[in-house]
């Protein structure tokens, strides 16, 4: 039998160093080859040098997954890096489905804290409880699909979280995400956003979802839409911190 | 102004050490204290030798956090430890509920890898879309409101990943849910179980819905049931698990 590579799907957090796990580091410094959508490889290739990076744009996915699988093959040790966890919206899909060609390559997910995890916890707590997780992207899903989650996560009064809530190409999404949600929930109902989690231009508020139509989200925004449950805890007096928590009580006797 | 404390709750991810965050293990060994269910103050006491370490039972968590703000508030850097993720079904919540009542203290949430997480790369790569994650715990929640999101969940096609499946008091709660997802879910879908991820006695497993309801899930048990677009994709000749994947396409042309 021929000398076999290895190929990682590993999930390195939000962005910041100190938020990959131990082992996506040390699966990372392992590793002769690791590749990527440029700007996460940007965000970590300093931390790892002696390591051939090899990038690919937006939208080049299944080239990505090839180009590390062939790097693989030749029995070298490959990282394919995603933002956040490795399965959630990230590349381990797609390289398990690729993987049926390439019987010679070792394939491992190391998994990651992913954007729905570091965004709650800048915010509070608004996961305490069940949650739906979804996209509004509509690249590779029908929006009549993601509007018939929109509305049953709702109706079942789920904590909400929404990936990918704008583009450039899709600047209203999140408004038109929020007029739907408007027709099962309160004006009232607390809900956060975060952007650029661990990163340069780190943002967070807490709104009321009346609000959150208006928001300006971007492609590195995540958002939390709270169950009817989920409260704005007002920073006691000394709070060193200075803001506000959303929090979704899980129900404990205080 | 008195001198402050701080108060840290940390997800700790499913057990083995590699799993935490390079920030979850420099802060716990920045912290004096550590406070947690007596079972995971074992999983990591080891490598954090020199702290104080205080366990409390299981259903005692208003009083493992009450103790957590005390110690914090005679100016000690203290951690509430969680399994898996601090925000999701963690400690997160209440910490910052009470936090009101110990203005002296600053609270920060470090997040983790939760289960639904590092099952999923266990697993493969079901949660590679839209997912809803239910616990099935009906301690704090009525059975009526898991009902409800069990049906919204499966009717709008979610992956769902189901928390806390079972306990001793609840043997038949996961045949209770297979039986309503099979409402409106094929027999055939694709599910897949773990135990005790990154532990002694882990456990991992693919099976259809029609036979999940038979599995003897315990507490340490996570699920995942598989949308109509989850596949088990079969290891190829030389993969070197020797095992199938279970895997929900984001819909990438391959």
């Amino acid at each position: 039998m021929t000398k076999k590579g290895s190929l990682f799907v590993v999930g390195i957090g939000p962005g910041e160093y100190e938020a990959m796990t131990l082992k996506a580091v040390r699966t990372l410094e392992s590793c002769e080859v690791i590749v990527g959508y440029t700007v996460y490889v940007e965000l970590i290739e300093r931390h790892f040098p002696g390591r051939r990076f090899c990038t690919t744009p937006m939208r080049q996915e299944t080239m990505r997954c090839r180009l590390a699988f062939e790097e693989a093959g030749l029995g070298q040790r490959v990282a394919v890096i995603c933002s956040g966890d490795a399965g959630v919206y990230g590349m381990a899909g797609l390289v398990l489905e690729l993987s049926r060609e390439y019987p010679n390559v070792n394939v491992e997910i190391v998994p990651g804290v992913t954007a729905a995890m570091s965004g709650a916890a800048l915010l509070g707590a608004p996961l305490m409880h069940d949650f739906a997780v979804i996209s509004l992207s509509d690249l590779l899903t029908p929006w009549e699909k993601i509007e018939k989650r929109l509305r049953s996560a709702a109706d079942a009064d789920f904590v909400i979280c929404l990936y990918n809530p704008a583009s450039r190409k899709r600047a209203d999404y999140l408004a038109k995400a929020c007029e739907i949600l408007l027709e099962y929930k309160s004006p009232d109902t607390v809900c956060g956003v975060v952007k650029c989690v661990g990163r340069e231009g780190e943002e967070r508020r807490i709104m009321r979802l009346g609000r959150l139509g208006a928001y300006e989200a971007d492609m590195f925004t995540t958002v939390f839409i709270g169950s009817s449950q989920t409260a704005k805890i007002q920073e006691s007096e000394g709070n060193g911190n200075g803001w506000p928590w959303m929090v979704t009580p899980r129900g404990y006797q205080i």
